[in-house]
């Protein structure tokens, strides 16, 4: 769809929305004002917090609430039912929910010998795309933790107990952001409250 | 694209990706995880802050960081270049802007005599999908002041000051998020710096 409005003086708006009939680019351009909140959150919390313990704590407990209700979008937008297997879970984290909210697919690997265990490795991270490196002072933060919380409270609330760590940050250099996923079991009741 | 993975058991995943192919759906889909995020910063101001007017302060502050660095993907990717007039201005944000980053488009409403002043008016903002009402003791809250501030930096980075303004929350009820747009004029120098 492209309508051009004017085309005379100083002045010339070339009314074209391209980016919004192909689901790529649509996606890209509202990722844009979702990883520049996510900076303003993150530098928030650096004024907020000295320690970066506390920074990565409080992202970690912001991400799980997320992923409380995120859950609830993921499992009505998606058609995803319920999985076979921790593999099949992990498969679907990386290939269609983090293609759905992050445009991005991360590669499944370093499988534990009893398949509960996997990494999710970005070879692109969104949510780092602006950033050359650490705030200064926060050589310890994980700047990306919100992603564990999420991951973290979407899984319980489907009754899947999991422990999430933020391995390895991105950066601009050769670094991929390293997520550990290590599923625990799966939970009898499904009451996951918000964190504080 | 479905992609049926396998379909025994307890277990089935109709690996489906619908969403991704069709734009308002992948829009809508990555602005769940954006307006729950937004939702954990304002929540997060509102324990670093007792007083509103300080966290309105904040999210505008914040809103014009965001709209300094934002501006120049949406020149890239809209294909926008300038506007003849105000209305056109408002026009774009509007129509394009906001459709880009949001999924909505306001009505440009309740221009000045003067051609200089708009109102922008959301039947629906995504920003407040989740708000059921403000928290309890923020009666004062502009919970989307963000978008303001976006706007401000955005517009003062193409040499537009102008004073924006958030004139109502919008909420579950009738009530429309109307933000108040005051073009101020054309700056000489481009040279927007971040706030604190």
């Amino acid at each position: 769809m492209s309508r051009q409005i004017r085309k005379s003086g100083i002045h010339t708006i070339d009314w074209h929305l391209p980016a919004l009939s192909s689901s790529g680019s649509a996606h890209h351009l509202s990722t844009e004002l979702f990883v520049l909140t996510y900076g303003a959150l993150v530098s928030d919390l650096c004024k907020e917090y000295s320690n970066d313990e506390e920074i990565n704590h409080r992202l970690e407990t912001m991400g799980y609430n997320i992923g409380v209700r995120l859950i609830e979008d993921f499992l009505a937008c998606s058609c995803v039912e319920k999985c076979q297997s921790y593999q099949e879970t992990a498969d679907v984290i990386a290939k269609v929910a983090f293609k759905m909210y992050l445009g991005v697919t991360p590669s499944v690997t370093s499988s534990s010998p009893a398949g509960d265990e996997f990494s999710l490795l970005l070879d692109s991270n969104p949510l780092e795309d602006f950033i050359e490196e650490l705030p200064e002072g926060h050589s310890s933060l994980l700047y990306s933790n919100l992603l564990c919380g999420i991951l973290r409270g979407a899984l319980q609330k489907v009754r899947l107990a999991a422990h999430v760590e933020l391995i390895q940050n991105g950066g601009k250099g050769e670094k991929k952001t390293e997520i550990r996923l290590s599923f625990l079991g799966k939970l009898e009741e499904n009451l996951p409250k918000s964190e504080d």
